[in-house]
Order: C-alpha cells, then structure tokens, then sequence
C-alpha cells in the first residue's frame, strides 16, 4: 500500500466509474461466490480490511451483525463511506495494511474483498488477523488471482486461430509488479498461490474453501463479456478458520 | 486410467527413455520438494499409488519404512519393479486409481507422485486414501498443475519481443483433456486449484502445504533449460493430514 494511489486524483476518478463503485456488492460479478463462503452474520463482530465505500460494512448490519468496523486506506473513501451511513454500529477508521494494528479486539469475521494483493507484508497482515479473531473465527478474503498478477502488464492475447488465451509469465517470481490501471501505475504485489495457502497455515489458520472464481451461465447470458473470464481465474476467493489455540499436539498442522 | 497408455508400446518406449525413467528419483528435479514434505519414514507403513518402477517404494525402505505397498495400473511396469527387488518388505499390485479398493490397512503415509491427473474419479480416490490412513497420517503427491493441463494442447508462446510466454486457456472449463505426449493421446483430468484444495478438505484432510514447483537456481545453472520452468509450474505438490475424527464441533473444517 503506502502509495495510496486511491487519493490519485485521475485514478480515484477512474475508480469512482466502475460499475463496483456505483453500483456495490450487487455490481461485482464475484459477490455472490464471496457472499456463499460467509458465515452467519447475525449477532456477530466483524471487520472490513479495505471497505472502500462501505458496501460490505452497511450489508453485514442489514445482515444482523451487532458490529462493523471498517478500516481503508483512503482518506476520501472514507469520508464518503461516512457520509453514506448514520448507523452507530459501523465504526471507520483510517489505516494501512502494511502497518495496521488490529489489537485485542475480538471479531468473529474479517473480511476483505481485492485489497490484500496491494499489501507487500502478508505474513504480517495474516498473523495480526489471526490475533483479532475470537477462537473459531473466520477470515473471508477476495484477492486478484495469481495467474492475473504474474506477468508484468497482464492482457489478453489470441492463438493461431484467434482464440483467446492469457500468457502467462515469471508466475514462480514473486515480487511487486506495476502494471498500468484507470491511468496510473498501480503498485500490486504477486505472490504464488502456493505462498497464499502456506501464509495462511504458517499464520494459524485453517483453510476451509478455496475459490478460483468463474462467471455462471447465468450471468454470463446477462452480460456476454464475461465468456472471456472462463479462460482463466482472475479473482481468488479464499475462507479460512482461526483453529483453538489450546490443542498443543492435536493442532491441525503441526508438520512431521 | 482405465486406458491403460502405460501399456501402449510406442508410449512406454518413449517414457522408458525419460530421464526419470533411467535416473530415478534424483532425476526428477521436483523431487527434492516433495522429499521435503514427507514426514519421517522409520517404522512406517507407506502406500504408493501409481508406483510404477518401483523407484519410491525401494526409497522408503532405505529410510526405514517397515512395510510399502506399491500399487499401478501397468503390468509391465509392475514387472520390472518386482524384477528389481528381491526386499520382502515391498509388496506390489496391480491396480487402477479409478476402482481400486485400499481396504482397512492403516498407513501412516500415502505417496503419489504424478498419477493422480489421469484419476477421473477424484473424490472417490480421496475419500479411499482417507479411510485406509491411520489417524494423524499423510498423504503427500504432486500432480501436473492445472496451468498446465488447462489448454487443450499445452504448448509455449513468445511475446512481441521473443520473451516466453505460457498461454493459459479454459483453466474453468474442468473435465478431461488428451494432448499429444510422446507420440500418444494421453487422457487426463484437469481440475482447477480450488477443486483439489476444496476435493481433500471434503474427504476430511487439514490441507498442511501446497508448492507450485520451481527450479532452485542450482537447478538452473546444472540444466539452463529449466530457466523457463519460473514462468509458470508444471507440477502442483501437496501435503495433507487426516484429522481426527474424534474431535466432534472442534472439526477444523466444520463450515458454518
């Protein structure tokens, strides 16, 4: 994070036209797989890692939640996602993955929808998620696919026949990657699905479902574009559990 | 399986000639990854599915295994394992992944290594592997990875500029694919990521760690070709344990 492209005037404007932007959660073609990875909401703490606009946090008090906190980077974010609620039971607060400190609260959710591929300190992120969380409590995360941040400006190409393929190069070369976005250099960071899964395990977790998403017929009849998205994942999907603290040897993954 | 191209005489004296084929297992270069995830072998009861030479099986008696059981699909190979071993404490049979039955022996370890993309039957094969491991075993196994079986003939690409590219189609269209390998149509299976991560948690394994294989810079300077390997991975390598089944609501996996 750090550069906070979000406060880029030209970006932000870009950001502000996507269908996403104007239209929420109902907008994102992934919502409905993220939506079926959630636990039940109601009378629960939950927390928003890069709420952006709000969407989720306003959705999960419809959904009976007692309490939302949402955290962004964005200062203009933010102010908007303030604007657009008077609920008492949403609280933002200003901050940077890269250093958050999510202390001794407990929730019983955190969330994050396309913000953790923008985060260079993983490893760090995951184990400070993994203290906010109370015994048994989930994380549910979207973040860009790693087929999608591998190569250096990702984009579409055809083969001999005009069929569409995705190249894919230094996939196994993790790293920052600054590929072209709404006008601006976007800074982004690959890493490996493998080295997804392993931060998880390594920061506690248990992982409960992985997710490459794909369009349904459905949707795609709506919206023919998406065909397209079949090709390859470009949004990864994952839910993961906080195991009990006090199993000592029973512990899931203790290794040999 | 079921085809059985293992006993097609073309294609077996084209594998025959693989350097893994003449080498072993340090001719394989993905195996020092996979070596590394094995639990420790002394006293152990190991299974092998889709054994082939033998090459592993003689391995793990080396590392103090008590007992292996090899198991594939080709009498022919089986013939030569059982030719190159006169050790009473392996024993081979013949057996096809997609029907074989493993019984009630309980094994502390599961091995396969690149057998399980030609399994159509996937669930039913992991749900067997689960029954016959003693509480607390594991099952380790690469795989060629779903980048990799994705398009229907894989193949590389160069960009505008003559870098290599690796281009990925129909990565979320799973079923069977049968490309051209050496001088054969093979028949596998390609399955997503998140269907062999999600497969094994829903046949009640804690996933422990998953490698996307990439050559050690070592690798590379003894054998410059395996360069390219870093722009995407062949081979998918997994490490699960079967969780016990004693444990009720503390059930890693309990969804919801």
């Amino acid at each position: 994070m750090a550069q906070h492209v979000y406060d880029d005037p030209t970006f932000f404007a870009g950001y502000a036209r996507l269908p996403r932007s104007i239209g929420g959660l109902d907008a994102a073609p992934e919502w409905p797989s993220l939506r079926a990875m959630l636990p039940e909401l109601r009378g629960k703490r939950v927390l928003d890692l890069g709420c952006g606009y709000g969407w989720f946090c306003r959705w999960a008090r419809e959904q009976g939640a007692t309490a939302v906190f949402g955290i962004d980077v964005s200062e203009k974010m933010l102010a908007r996602a303030q604007a657009d609620t008077g609920d008492p039971g949403i609280v933002y607060r200003l901050g940077d993955l890269e250093t958050v400190e999510l202390g001794i609260e407990q929730y019983d959710l955190v969330y994050s929808s396309l913000a953790f591929h923008y985060v260079g300190a993983l490893l760090r992120l995951l184990h400070e998620i993994h203290r906010a969380l109370a015994d048994g409590g989930v994380l549910v995360f979207s973040t860009e696919h790693p087929i999608y941040t591998a190569p250096p400006q990702p984009r579409w190409s055809t083969d001999a026949v005009g069929n569409k393929e995705w190249p894919v190069s230094r996939y196994l070369e993790e790293g920052p990657r600054e590929p072209e976005w709404l006008g601006a250099r976007v800074r982004k960071h690959h890493r490996t699905l493998g080295t997804w899964v392993n931060s998880l395990i390594a920061a506690g977790f248990s992982l409960q479902r992985l997710e490459e998403w794909r369009p349904t017929d459905r949707q795609i009849a709506a919206q023919p574009d998406l065909a397209d998205e079949r090709h390859r994942p470009i949004f990864l999907l994952i839910a993961a559990r906080k195991w009990r603290q006090s199993a000592g040897t029973d512990e899931p993954h203790a290794h040999r």
